[in-house]
C-alpha cells in the first residue's frame, strides 16, 4: 500500500513547533511557512498573516458564486514533548512503528490538517476545481488558546465569510467507526503562586514557626473538590445545561466506555463525579484539574527546606453554558477565601474558550455524517467530547457559522503526551473524507 | 585587621562538596583529602578512613595519661545550593562582602569547622601541646544523615574513647551573644509518590475520569495538619516530652523571638502549632514539612495534562522522647487511611535521627559555659535548637559521651539557603573559643 503525500506530512512533523515555547519560536514561524509554499504548490492562492504570536497561513482556491463556501481550519503548533526519557521514538522525527507514525503532532493536528490538504491537492489535480469555494485557515497559537485568531477573524470577517467551518482535530470512539462531535467543553486556565518566607528557609531552624508555602499550597489545592468528586467552588456549577435525554441514551447506545478508558489510562480505579458515566464525566461534565504542582526541592536525595513559594497550574474544563470569565471570579474568590494563614495568594489567569455545543441534525450535520458513512461505512457515532476548541466558539461568534467536528484520532493516539501516534489508514481516510465532505456540502440546498 | 587562616577557610570553601549529589562525589572526595593533608601539616598523625559513602578524617595530637580526651566533630559537606540564580555572589567562591563571607559551606560547617582547626594550629605553633589528648572527626555525610558515622563509631568505639564531644554546628541568638545549645530536635525524611495512570493523559480526553495524581498528593499532603498547627498523625505526640518549667522560663529570660523570626524569615505573618511560643515551636515542638512538592508540567505556559505520578519529600522534626522508627510507622499508617481512590501510593523512608537533650549544669556543661563567657563576654545563653545533628545522640549511644554544642552561626547566615554566610568575627571569635574550651576542659575534674 503507497501512502500518497506521506513526504510532505513527514516533513511538517519535523518542525518542533511548540507555540508555548518562546525558543521555538522561529522553528513554529518556518513551519508556517512551509505550509504557505505548500499550499500554493497544489495551486491555490495563499497568504501568511503575522499575528503579535505565531503567523496565520490562509489559503483559497478560485471562488465562484452560487457555490456553498467552506472553510477547513487547522493548526501547525503542537504541545511541548516533555518529558522527553518517555518517547520510544525521537519526539520530532517522524517514525513509521508497525500502522502507525510516531511524532510529537502526528495526530494533533499536522496528520488531520495534511490529509484534508492531500484531498484537495488530489481533487484539485483530478478535476481542476473543487466542488466549493474553499478557505483553508491554518494557525500556530491552538495549544496556547488562540489568543490572536479571534481578532484575525473580527479583522477580516468580510474576506473569510463562509457557510461553515469543518475542522478534523477530535477524536473517533473507535478504530473505523465515523465519529461527528457535536459538542466540545470550553476551558479556563490559571496559575496559582502562594508566597511565604522571602527566601529559602532551614527547616531545622524555622520549621513550625512558619507556614511552608508547600503546605499551603497542597491545602489550598485539596479545597477544590469536594469527597464525591465534584468540584467545590461556589456557583461553578450554576449555568450548567442539564443532559438531554436523546443524549444519554445515544452515548449509552455507544456502550459503556468505563472498561475502555481504564485500560488507555492504565489507572488502578476509574474516579470522578458521584451520579454520571464515563462518557458523561469526560465529555460534558465540566472539571477542575491541577495539571502542574512544584515547590522546594525537586532534586535527588532529601533537602530541609521550606521554600519561599510553591505554584500549581489549573485548567478548568467547561461545557455549556458555563462561561470562563465568571468561573475565573468563582475561582479567585474560592482561592482568596480558602488560602492558608502566614502566605500570600497571587493568581495569573491564563487562556480561556468557552463551551461549545450544535445541533447535529442540521442540514449541514446531515451532510458531514453522509461523508463520514461514506468514509468508514457503518453508522456514525454522535458524540461531544471533553477537550477544548476554543476557536469553534470564536466561529460561531465572529463568523455566525456551526463547525463541523470530523475527528480522525483514537482513543490510543496519545495526543499531548509522549508516543503520540496516528494510523497510516486514518491519514488515508482523512484524504477521503476530505473529497467526500466537500461533495456532500456543495450539495446541501 | 588580619584574619589568620583565611586562606586555608577559602580553599576549604571552595569544594562544591555537596554529600547528596552523586556528580559531586570525586569533588567531596577531594575536600576530605584537602583536610587530612591540612591536618597533617599542623603538625597532627592524620588518617582518611573509606566509608560506603563519603570518608571520614581522623586526626588526633599525641596523647598522654591523666589528660582528658576530647573529641572535636565537624562536617566537610554541605547542602545543595540550589537555586543558583538567587546567590548574590557565586555559590562555590569565597566572597568578602562588609563583614561576612559569603559562600555554601561558609556557615554550615566549614566556617566554625576551619575556627577549631586554627584554634589547635595556632596552639600547638605557640606551645608545642595541646592541653587534652584532642581527636578531630571531621566526616562528610552530615547533611544527608550520617549514615556511616554511626557504623564508624562501632567498629572503632576503643580507638575513639573519649571524655566528651564538643561541636559548633549550631546557632548563637545573637550577635556576641555566647550561646550553649543543651538539645536538638531529631530527624525523620520519607519520599512520598502517589501514581496514576500509565502514561501522562490529555486533562481535555480524560480529565473528570480519573484521579489527578496531582490532585490526589494534594489532598494526601493536606491531612498531614489539622487547622491549629498540630501535626494530624495519631499517636505523633504520644512520647513528646513536655517541657520543664526552667526551660519555658529560661527562654522567656532571652525575649520572644517572634518579631525577630518574622523579619529574618520575611514571613507575611507567622504560623505555627497553637499555645506555644516562637522559641517553643522551633526548639521543641515536632513538625511536618513537605520540604518538596511535584508533579506535571513545571515549564512555561500551561500544559493540558493530567500527569501519571507526582511525589512530595517529607521531613518530620522530632523532639524528646520520640523515635524515628516510630514515627515513620505512625506515618505510613496514616499516608496509607488518607491516600485517595484512583492512585497507589509508595514510598521510601530516607534518612533519620534521634532527638537530643543533655544536662546543661553538668560539670562538662558549665566547664563549656565559661569558655563561651571569656571568648564573648556577658552571660551565656542556655538554649536548645531546632535543626537535627543525629550524631550527637550516636556518641551518646556508641561512646556514652555528651556533646557540648558551642554554636558560632548567626541566624541570618542563612545555612541551606542562597547567599550563606559567615562573619569574620565569628571565625575569629571560634579560635578564641577553641583555645578557651580545651583549656577550661582541661581543667574539669
Amino acid at each position: 500500500m503507497t501512502h500518497p503525500g506521506l513526504d510532505d506530512l513527514f516533513t511538517l512533523l519535523r518542525f518542533p513547533s511548540v507555540s508555548t515555547d518562546p525558543a521555538r519560536r522561529a522553528e513554529t514561524r518556518a513551519c508556517g511557512s512551509w505550509l504557505l509554499n505548500k499550499l500554493k504548490g497544489i495551486g491555490l492562492s495563499a497568504e501568511l498573516h503575522e499575528t503579535p504570536g505565531h503567523p496565520i497561513v490562509l489559503a483559497r482556491n478560485t471562488h465562484k458564486p452560487g457555490r456553498k463556501t467552506v472553510m477547513i481550519y487547522g493548526h501547525y503548533d503542537v504541545q511541548p514533548a516533555e518529558p522527553l526519557a518517555e518517547w520510544r521514538t525521537p519526539a520530532f522525527e517522524p517514525t513509521v512503528v508497525g500502522d502507525r507514525i510516531m511524532c510529537r503532532g502526528a495526530t494533533d493536528n499536522k496528520g488531520q490538517l495534511m490529509a484534508h490538504l492531500r484531498g484537495v491537492e488530489e481533487t484539485l489535480a483530478a478535476e481542476g476545481d473543487l466542488p466549493v469555494n474553499l478557505i483553508f485557515l491554518f494557525e500556530g497559537e491552538e495549544e496556547i488558546g488562540s489568543p490572536n485568531l479571534k481578532p484575525f477573524l473580527q479583522a477580516r470577517a468580510a474576506e473569510l465569510k463562509c457557510d461553515l467551518v469543518a475542522i478534523s482535530d477530535t477524536g473517533m470512539v473507535a478504530e473505523g467507526k465515523g465519529t461527528f462531535t457535536y459538542g466540545l467543553r470550553g476551558i479556563m486556565c490559571a496559575e496559582v503562586t502562594v508566597k511565604g518566607p522571602s527566601i529559602d528557609l532551614h527547616s531545622g531552624i524555622f520549621g513550625g514557626a512558619v507556614m511552608n508555602p508547600n503546605k499551603a499550597l497542597a491545602r489550598l489545592a485539596a479545597t477544590l473538590h469536594d469527597d464525591e468528586g465534584r468540584v467545590a467552588v461556589a456557583g461553578f456549577y450554576d449555568d450548567v445545561r442539564p443532559l438531554q435525554d436523546w443524549e444519554r441514551e445515544a452515548w449509552q447506545g455507544l456502550g459503556d466506555s468505563a472498561g475502555e478508558t481504564q485500560e488507555l489510562t492504565g489507572v488502578p480505579a476509574l474516579h470522578g463525579e458521584v451520579g454520571f458515566t464515563d462518557q458523561e464525566r469526560r465529555w460534558a461534565r465540566p472539571t477542575a484539574e491541577i495539571n502542574g504542582i512544584g515547590g522546594g526541592y525537586q532534586g535527588a536525595g532529601s533537602k530541609t527546606v521550606i521554600p519561599r513559594e510553591a505554584f500549581m497550574k489549573l485548567s478548568f474544563r467547561l461545557v455549556p453554558d458555563q462561561n470562563p470569565e465568571r468561573v475565573l471570579e468563582q475561582v479567585k474568590a474560592h482561592l482568596k477565601k480558602h488560602t492558608p494563614p502566614g502566605v500570600v495568594l497571587d493568581l495569573h489567569d491564563g487562556h480561556s474558550g468557552l463551551p461549545y455545543v450544535m445541533d447535529p441534525h442540521s442540514k449541514e450535520g446531515a451532510a458531514a455524517q453522509r461523508a463520514l458513512q461514506q468514509t468508514f461505512g457503518g453508522s456514525v457515532a454522535l458524540i461531544r467530547e471533553g477537550g477544548s476548541i476554543p476557536i469553534v466558539q470564536a466561529f460561531k461568534d465572529v463568523l455566525g457559522v456551526d463547525t463541523l467536528l470530523l475527528g480522525l484520532a483514537l482513543p490510543d493516539c496519545q495526543a499531548h503526551a509522549p508516543n503520540e501516534n496516528f494510523p497510516l489508514a486514518n491519514y488515508e481516510a482523512g484524504v477521503r473524507l476530505n473529497k467526500a465532505l466537500l461533495r456532500e456540502l456543495a450539495a446541501v440546498v
